[in-house]
């Protein structure tokens, strides 16, 4: 159901009110945040607080009591209170045994305490249903109303009654509850919130380091040689044309290195000759971020395609063609078309946009809804036999965009090669491997070793 | 689990016949679809009619009872009926108690009623177990198998074990069930079916109202003012030209309007010096349709990016090019490269073309499957950091490609200014009062503000 | 939550160890890969084996018992063996009364067997809660921890309980379980995994049928044609030339064939005065493939769009352009704008655009994510108005193409007409008969009989 509808429907007050009471404990901005929206949703809403004193930030239609008072008119307790302070619900004990208590806490840092608030909360009140849920929406989103990306609350819980009531709120607030199972999944849904992009942070710094190198290296033959040898000022050659150079040289790159972990991986079992032997740290890791590195090609790839398509409209561009095509004016001459020109030309092109054309259906196909709707064999389908596909073809764009240029002298200047020639490197490196690979010589042992044979089963004791 | 396997499923009779028997009271359109797809799921159907007469509609594997003995037979009954004539159930009563009653009523507007259907039925038969479901899906869908768009079955209901049994039949039929919670929130599943991209409406009406205002303008200023003081045809502007204009334009202040309400609420909140008190009604709406604005701008810059890419193919652009070719031919001319220009026109190319890839960034990462994956700390990241660094690259792109045209007279024809100038109020607006906000003198009372502290109490009062 | 979290969380061996023993029957493959994975989510494992020797494969942490010894061990019993050893089970019944046993096999082939290998074993074993689940995941996957794609884990049982205590498992192991109702879903959960894209062999195999077609219809015309009567060398226009006729083409071609099934339908069903008569089983088919139909047709239009935007960075096409511009000012002459070839390369330019442009946003809303937040009315509204537009802008965007150029006598060459001319067949009979059964005279009956009226009510007896 969509976000509006929800929200129409959480503001419409005509339901008749058969909402269970709720008791929040705090009445700090969290606390009131949810008190104010349940309120909306329908729910008598008490809170529990040290000074009984009813503030003008506190919701009017919620009552306030002393906290021993409020936990009695409710089965569902929200401790919305930080985790050092957890301490006072010691004496209450009694009055808690048998409610449901609900975890709404986040810590500073990841892994901050040995064990979760919420496994904290449970040893402290042992009588009571402790629910984790909540922590991943902030007082901000449900204040605002701007839940756009928020809508899931992670739920878990060890007591199954008092997961489903719980349940039951986050959804008649137009939340969707998800359940993460027992309690021990607190640890995890309280480090979720701390989280920026954990998995993106290795793939987007190597692109970054990648694309540095690269701007300086072309900045250096481009700009810096023509500068001092022909005394030319190509110094707008910043704007578009190296990034256009940068560009394809990191997609290429990031996506060979997308490949090469499975094949290095492929190595150590057939010298190992088991696969129930853990690979090195640094490779598991690697592997892990894959789906990252590749989106990061991608999204170098379709620069380089914005790049290359806005070419002729570029005002340098028409006046070279223009100051070309005047001298062959001015000298009376018509150049042939030159067949091979055109076959060289035509095909990286054709081979480029074939290859940036199953690099976007990869990325589709990476697309969380996509993915979880094709199963394991079609996912190993897509992603090995297409991705394969995809390098062979961008390798042989840039193969043949290369050309015949590779032995003439004209294209090393102060001895650097082109910047695609360095990018041809890995990529060629990784398909002569896999190549390899496929021989049945060793495909065979290896299919074997996947499917759980050892070789050496001393290796694996 | 995809759509092919469950029809493949649904059609197969091999399954044992362990279903349970539902009853249907109602043999219209609606009943016998559902009735229809039941039996192929391999569930014995009976039907509760007024007429035990066997029509030839009815599918043929099904019993037709009067309403009383088909009721006996299940345990489950499904409420095909419109609600006007929900009266009869009322003598009923005794033979419906206990029994899972499952309304699948639909009205005609929204909020046509003062409680929801299934809630009034609840009423009528208190002693049933009332579940709504299946209101979401078409007899026309179910008949023809083409479920594509809807295999969400929104499912409410106050008992719990009720729920799971209609849930359960839900799967069987090939459908994805979706526990909405409680009864109450069976209003807003009988609105749902109603909407027509209700969050939609002003983002497209503003954006059809911009796109009229500067395809009357445009057409003045380019077809019409040529053709009186020059006598020059250029009506052929109108396919590509003018709306190459509208595109850019439209989606540039679409984008600041995304930004605005922001801004105007950071301004709202620091001058009350609380975030309690609500936002003026207007200001509501406007915040919770940022996502659809942001969204339609895209589509326009979209449509900007390809009616650039088409330039040079146009017949129009290499006639002018070929012609200025042969004048400078003609008059054995040979321009130098204007380095100045080359810079302009590249930096305003490439600062589009990064303001795009970001905008794309952006519209990605508003697809629900992605933003689910995604915390609260990172979709602000995204939306916050990466949509004003998207403001403001869009802003310099237009900026930059108006260049040193402002000051210039002939960019005046009859006094209207180019449109990108017009469109760059807004933007500028939003981005100036966003820079002022920044400085800390601003920034720290409205972070306090937004963690719940009060300048002036009296004001939520 | 994404994986990266429930992997570090996997990983982390600080939980307190409160969860309870599983046993797992079979010490292959699956069953110790699942085992590790079990060990390291915090689950005491123990293993049931014939020979209860510790094999150095096993995972140290885990005990090998019999059968017998290890099945009184746990409450939740892991079958990772092959159906064809199940009778093992029989003499183990007693001790299996009231155990909880999970399913994990697959077949090789789909519908291998009458009934499920879940439903057999719950046949084997009638006193145990049989679930399916787990047989979704590879053993590779659960080792290597490159769970992209098969997060899924579809789990059914007649028991609620067991099912419970099953999806549990499989969220503490990281994945996500989808509850597919009773085990009757088993057969169906056993044919998942053994798919291959069965919903896209269809519009592949046609597409690739048509595009091989259109190659040689194509090749034939404007390759060997010039190198016959002209002797001129085209052979490159291979690389992009003839798959920019090709794309196009075959892309509005199954466009057309996405309405056509609808068409005949309609057209059917007024026929037989009736809608509760099934169609032919090819319509059937053919309509369950439409979507995939629409995204085979939207991957080659997208194709054409990149084709078409390289066309003036291709070395032939510059060629061309200036050896006209230089034939052109050897004669002194300068044409003049021909404003009417202006109006339809604008025109035809243009209506590329917005047709490329809708069909985008189609396959934009056939997304799993976005078609799911969308109601029927919605989804109906997008894929019919919109589709039909998207049809018509297409359509006359060929038609504009052609142009004038339908009798000339030189667009015949060996009599065969231009590629794009018999492209428009299919599209302009739906259109037509679209436009006819719009008509008053035909849409009324056709809305009665779709709502449930029938004319000739002999028919569906």
């Amino acid at each position: 159901m969509n976000k509006n509808s929800s929200n129409i429907m959480a503001l419409a007050p005509n339901t008749s009110n058969k909402r269970e009471t709720v008791c929040i404990f705090g009445t700090g901005d969290f606390g009131r945040a949810l008190g104010h929206k349940m309120i909306q949703s329908g729910y008598p809403v008490v809170f529990g607080s040290r000074s009984t004193q009813t503030s003008s930030l506190i919701p009017k239609d919620a009552e306030v009591l002393s906290h021993a008072e409020a936990a009695q008119k409710a089965a569902i307790i929200i401790i919305a209170i930080q985790r050092e302070h957890y301490d006072f619900l010691i004496p209450l004990a009694e009055i808690l045994h048998g409610k449901v208590l609900v975890d709404v806490s986040n810590n500073l840092k990841i892994n901050q305490y040995p064990e979760s608030n919420a496994e904290y909360l449970a040893q402290l009140v042992p009588g009571a249903k402790v629910v984790k849920a909540f922590n991943t929406v902030s007082a901000w989103a449900l204040q605002s109303g701007t839940v756009d990306a928020s809508r899931q609350v992670f739920v878990c819980g060890d007591n199954m009654e008092a997961k489903q009531m719980v349940m039951d709120i986050v959804r008649a607030l137009g939340l969707t509850p998800l359940d993460q199972g027992s309690l021990l999944a607190a640890q995890e849904i309280e480090n979720y919130p701390l989280q920026l992009f954990p998995m993106w942070k290795f793939p987007i710094l190597l692109s970054l380091g990648l694309a540095a190198f690269f701007f300086v290296y072309s900045l250096i033959r481009d700009v810096i040689y023509p500068y001092v040898y022909e005394n030319k000022d190509f110094s707008f050659f910043i704007a578009i044309s190296i990034p256009n150079r940068i560009c394809p040289v990191v997609a290429l790159i990031l996506l060979a290195l997308v490949y090469l972990p499975g094949v290095l991986a492929a190595i150590i079992q057939l010298y190992r000759g088991t696969k129930y032997c853990r690979f090195p740290d640094w490779l598991d890791k690697w592997m892990l971020c894959r789906k990252q590195l590749g989106l990061v090609a991608l999204a170098f790839a379709s620069l380089h395609v914005l790049y290359t398509l806005v070419i002729p409209i570029r005002s340098f561009v028409r006046w070279r063609i223009s100051s070309r095509i005047l001298s062959q004016a001015l000298k009376n001459v018509t150049e042939p078309l030159n067949t091979t020109h055109a076959w060289l030309s035509d095909s990286y092109l054709a081979l480029g946009i074939l290859g940036f054309f199953l690099f976007v259906l990869l990325g589709i196909t990476s697309l969380p809804s996509v993915s979880n709707n094709v199963n394991w064999r079609e996912f190993r389908f897509v992603q090995s036999k297409l991705g394969y596909l995809t390098l062979i073809l961008c390798t042989a764009h840039t193969l043949v965009y290369g050309g015949n240029r590779f032995l003439s002298p004209s294209s090393y200047r102060w001895y650097l090669p082109n910047a695609y020639m360095l990018s041809l490197i890995v990529p060629c490196i990784v398909l002569v491997v896999k190549f390899v690979l496929i021989f049945p010589c060793l495909d065979k042992p290896l299919s074997q070793i996947r499917q759980g044979w050892e070789r050496n089963p001393q290796y694996s004791e």
